[in-house]
């Protein structure tokens, strides 16, 4: 039992005060773990647009002073009453969304929506007792997505975390916390391209990359990807990308037509990662009558609408959502972490950028210029 | 080896002349089989939607005159040069489509949208060499969907022809031709519930029916009925169908809505059995999140479109379609006659009329009113 257990930990945390100001590296108070929950000191946290997104509160309504961060690996510090699979020294990774093992989501074995720990952006306080674990001079400081992985010393609750192989290096490994995930297991657990197959990635970011990670280890023989972006091209090929399409080259031409012209008739799977209802359509109709699978990850605006002619449907298309990659946190990602372990998959070429916290707003700045994939950020 | 191989026949076959004119008893004239055909003496036929659909003609370009009919049973009469899995005698049920076994369609484990035998609506004489096997005092006939049953012998691709069990009872395996193997296979292929399962059919005509049908065979524990027929309902019970709902008795509440609270939050599977658009958007919007699939089988007008929300598919539901219940015909549909020979498969409650050929104008009144799901017609 750590020096700490029960005490409220004073700690360094990134506190966003205000919608798109830079993060203030701020000392905080961060209480013990109640019931069900696990405190972590994080050791590595790294930046995903979700981050940036809430930070920018343009969509959304505000909530501030927050700390966020959602990608990240530590070490358990103590347990709140009850934490039975967690332990301190274990090495976890904080999940964004949860598994309670007792809902109906969780005792599917196609789901991993939980009912209880779903995710949910517009919650700032814990679950148990609705209040916050952070608090400076007294006042609370907003919880984000139940990690808040931008400080030293974080709470969150025990269906949040999965616990990994303590060999695995978590300054490389916390990248599965979301987007590697997200984008990884559309491919492997829901398009499940077979060997030899053709496969189409919307959006050469972060997570379309890892869908093509997917598609490459799944002995896909080509793999497409189409992004506006045609810099994003070269970069893509170290994940397996063999053809490129920029949608701008083709004129009025859609996508899926250029798409079916270059594959007899379409592709064999998709995966659609911007979150443009236009390529979610494109994802769609482009893949084979008879056989093809699109797999939608991108997240839409509030209003979309996604249409198509049912036809498109009838001639045996399927169409399928995902989250978290179908990954269940506890249960499926200490094995996606081996998948790593045995050097199946590659993270590193993931990794742009590193470092330190205290340099924290150059990650926010390096993505917002679209420079980096992930920024890997050390808070020792 | 018949007398009549080799020989064109003369039989009688029911002829329509024109658009929804009542068909005519003719002496036909019909052509030995060519390469790859043949010629099978239908004993039992019975009308579906789709010939009443054409030979209406409202909504495509007629093509008279024309031997209707795709549901049928008969014995191989003669075959064509190079047919080598049928010989005279052999019991058929000649298909709509067909399956070439070349095609990457026939290899394909999850299709069957055969590219060279796929159903044509528009095609009036047979493939190889563009002409038509009936006439009548040297004047061509158009053929039907490949099949044209309503004649005392036809001429079908052997592409077209399942060759089945010679026990089996041709005046009642023949409707698994069609429509039963339609919303069967669409059920027990495509939508696959599992034993216990919720499962909701949008339409309760002989298709849906049919559907309900493969989920009474999967075990679903409850089967939800639409239909804004309510007198549908009592005959549905035969069927396994344990609830109703006629959305008209929910003003506007959308039928998605009214399922959502009696399941809570969604049917397991759904299958859609009417073509109107709106029943497919709620046949899709009424599947639990996190692992319903939604399976389309009825045929859209030509300027729909299917419109949802996007989070509707992220949220882990899939969109099916199918097309003759996704089997193939030659490799699968001896098999379904297998699921009736073992007394699995419920064929005789379909059968709500029988008469002879003579009569045949009698099968179009009983659609027409509403009052058939199948009229077996017999031609002795």
């Amino acid at each position: 039992m750590s020096d700490t257990w029960g005490q409220t930990i004073r700690c360094k945390a990134a506190v966003a005060w205000e919608a798109g100001k830079p993060l203030v590296i701020e000392e905080v108070e961060v209480a013990p773990p109640q019931k069900g929950e696990v405190r972590i000191k994080i050791l590595f946290t790294s930046l995903c647009h979700t981050d940036v997104y809430f930070w920018e509160a343009k969509g959304q309504t505000p909530l501030f002073p927050r700390i966020f961060g959602h990608e990240a690996g530590g070490v358990v510090e103590s347990v709140g009453e009850g934490v039975a699979e967690l332990k301190p020294g274990d090495h976890v990774l904080p999940v964004f969304t949860g598994e309670c093992k007792q809902c109906r989501h969780c005792k599917s074995a196609e789901s991993n929506m939980c009912e209880l720990l779903r995710i949910n952006t517009d919650r700032g306080e814990m679950i148990s007792d609705g209040k916050t674990r952070f608090s400076k001079d007294g006042k609370p400081i907003y919880h984000f997505l139940g990690t808040s992985t931008f400080s030293e010393y974080t709470v969150v609750h025990e269906g949040c975390v999965a616990k990994i192989n303590p060999e695995a290096p978590l300054d490389t490994v916390c990248i599965l916390s979301c987007g590697m995930s997200t984008g990884l297991g559309a491919t492997l657990n829901v398009a499940k391209p077979t060997k030899g197959s053709t496969v189409a990635i919307f959006g050469l970011g972060a997570v379309g990359l890892a869908a093509a990670e997917g598609a490459r280890l799944s002995g896909a023989s080509r793999i497409i990807g189409i992004d506006l972006n045609p810099n994003r091209f070269n970069d893509a090929k170290k994940f397996g990308v063999t053809e490129f399409i920029n949608p701008k080259d083709h004129g009025d031409k859609p996508v899926q037509q250029v798409i079916a012209e270059m594959t007899d008739g379409g592709v064999d799977r998709s995966v659609e990662c911007t979150g443009n209802v236009n390529a979610m359509i494109s994802a769609f109709e482009c893949v084979h009558d008879g056989w093809g699978v699109a797999v939608l990850v991108g997240v839409p605006n509030k209003d979309d609408a996604f249409k198509t002619h049912p036809v498109n449907v009838l001639n045996e298309r399927t169409l399928k959502g995902t989250f978290f990659g179908n990954y269940k946190p506890r249960s499926d990602i200490p094995g996606v972490v081996e998948l790593y372990m045995k050097k199946e998959l590659e993270l590193e070429k993931f990794i742009t950028h590193r470092i330190h916290f205290s340099e924290i707003n150059k990650a926010f700045d390096y993505m917002l210029k679209g420079e980096s994939l992930r920024c890997i950020i050390s808070m020792d």
